[in-house]
């Protein structure tokens, strides 16, 4: 079954000598079979017309946290009044991840990947890392593998309660790490003052690596530190926040294959700097853009948001952020299967109601996702249920 | 017929003794009929749950330019490649509109109010601007009176080509208000440099009040400027903008029946400083926000978009910035009748998909309009043209 989509007004493929304009697409089965010129377009089972809108591949949202229960909505009112922003609100969210069930879990997680995929997240990573001890980290793993596109252990996350810095990296490192493995591709590190300083981290990601995981790091986050070089040091396929940089940061990761992903949402729900994204991107490096959905930096899916925010706030073009956000999430993720649109790329497109990828930028707020397909399906984006 | 709307987690009123939780209200009509606690409501001909949602007063967007045709994409980009904002891009929207038909222009005004509806905007001024010639002032007056709730003289927005300053506004003052005046309640001015001067201002303002109109001032959008002091000292119902204030602007509007109208998106989206809205309510000014929707400077409907960035950029709380988007919207056209949900105001409601409306900033741009009722009548809020 091959469906024609065409009268693409904007087509941003994330290839050489796009985006194309009056454009089509051919999606058999899962995958893209055919990009071209509307008026070149092949045969089909079926049409669809998009009547001059813009497409473009799915979000491909990086770095979110969504395997958990509870509500920090008060803590967000603190933190909009003044109070600071401090680490230790994510023990809130794990007393409440501990206390409930699977399917609370699950549904909360079901509940958040399918509004982000009614706003055109065609691929989504979440993480551990608000179970913290050996079986609610293996169930938090558990619980992702079944719905979430990618899955990142984040045992080290925190230091719970009752635990010494030692002892609880020897659980992240043996037992744990054990119990997780066979569900997650990631493994990942928060390495800031107050969460885990450059020897440990550099413990947890060893371990990682050693039982074959990829590898993530949460760096830079609220100050200068040792995330980003840590992360080049070891590979890791990227480093997350990237608000404080030195200049030796940043040629670090221009040198590397360590995407740097910025979070615009989060910088701005914790009311910290913006990341340097427009440094990043003039010094070569890769740049992903991601949601870090999660109930207490950064409660938003909304990748849109985060790419008119990179645009109106942080000096990027349209076209940079939107790469950031579908190519650039697929980097930080290892993915060439996904973020561009071209023959034989997975089928995940988002078909706005404007006739360019600008109007993200320049209607900032404004739903406009109109359609989406996810490996050649087309979703039902009706929103949720109905009053 | 009564509707009883209950189950209301949290019901922003806008009166004293509000938020209230787990509430009720009934609808009569067009009116509120009822509010109180949900297990006190009376008997109802219908019954609708929200399943214990957020209800708050429907947005009042007290500033967009929507009579308009043409695009002007390529304009924000090459500003977000860095070209400065001028007042001069407007001459492009003003050619394109006289150029367009009737039925253009309503079309679009009715496009862009339905797209506003369906994110909670249940009262929308609009200007007329876009004409600057008598004929095409009074047509963009007449169809913006078909459809839009309030209606704005705006023929001082720039001198069109071909005039004197002294002749253009001779014709503002004179044939162009008395071709207006029939189908419009307030005239405004865009007082700045490069626009009209304090003298030229308060001519036209000073004409329109004679004529019977209540005033609104732009002022002080691109630098300090006379716009505030100006707008206080004619009793303006609103002067909007206000992103460069002395302390003597804040004093005079604090001392003033003149709502101060800032415009985050509009801030963003032309890179100017935000609006010191913090500062003016501390000081006792009446605030509102609104989207100044336009094809040049805020192409957007989204009042979530500007709530979120007046709570995570501009320090306000959730409660007032929610105020200043409803409530304030409503002093800034002096209206009793809406913004506020009590016996006896216009039923227009608006349901979140959350349970409160902190959740419009602890979410943004998570699309979280669940229901609209306008005047008594549920809207369809399925979205645009289906794909
Ligand atoms: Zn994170
Ligand atoms: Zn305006």
């Amino acid at each position: 079954m091959a469906i024609l989509i065409t009268d693409i007004g904007e087509l941003t493929t994330n290839t050489e000598g796009g985006p194309l304009r009056e454009a089509a697409v051919v999606v058999e089965g899962e995958r893209i079979a055919w990009v071209g010129s509307a008026s070149a377009a092949p045969a089909a089972d079926a049409r669809v017309s998009v009547d001059g809108r813009a497409v473009l591949p799915g979000w491909v949202d990086s770095h979110t946290h969504l395997v958990f229960a509870g509500d920090r909505t008060a803590e967000f009112e603190a933190r909009m009044a003044g109070a600071p922003y401090r680490a230790g609100g994510i023990a809130t969210t794990v007393a409440a991840t501990r206390a409930a069930t699977d399917a609370t879990l699950s549904t909360n997680l079901a509940r958040h990947i399918a509004e982000a995929r009614r706003q055109g997240t065609t691929c989504l990573e979440t993480k551990t890392g608000y179970g913290l001890n050996v079986a609610d980290e293996r169930r938090s793993a558990r619980l992702a593998a079944e719905i979430a596109d990618e899955v990142t252990y984040l045992g080290a996350h925190l230091i719970p309660e009752g635990y010494s810095a030692d002892a609880y990296l020897d659980l992240v490192c043996g037992e744990m790490l054990d119990a997780v493995a066979p569900f997650v591709r990631w493994a990942d590190v928060f390495c800031e003052t107050g969460a885990f300083d450059a020897d440990q981290s550099d413990r947890v990601l060893r371990a990682a690596a050693a039982r074959g995981l990829g590898l993530r790091v949460h760096g830079n986050q609220l100050g200068h530190g040792p995330g980003v070089q840590l992360a080049v040091r070891h590979g890791a396929a990227s480093v997350d926040h990237c608000a404080y940089l030195t200049d030796a940061d940043i040629e670090a990761l221009a040198a590397s294959d360590t995407v740097a992903t910025v979070l615009p949402a989060c910088d701005l729900s914790t009311r910290q700097p913006l990341a340097p994204a427009r440094r990043l991107l003039d010094a070569g490096v890769t740049v992903a853009i991601a949601s870090n959905a999660n109930p207490g930096t950064s409660y938003t899916t909304s990748m849109a948001y985060c790419v008119a925010t990179a645009v109106l706030q942080m000096g990027l073009s349209v076209a940079e952020a939107v790469y950031a956000a579908t190519a650039g999430g697929a980097k930080a993720l290892r993915r060439t299967d996904i973020g561009s649109i071209a023959a034989g790329t997975r089928a995940d497109l988002h078909v706005l109601d404007a006739p360019s990828a600008t109007h993200l930028a320049y209607r900032p707020g404004v739903p406009l996702t109109a359609a989406v397909w996810l490996q050649g399906q087309r979703l039902d984006i009706s929103g949720p249920d109905p009053i």
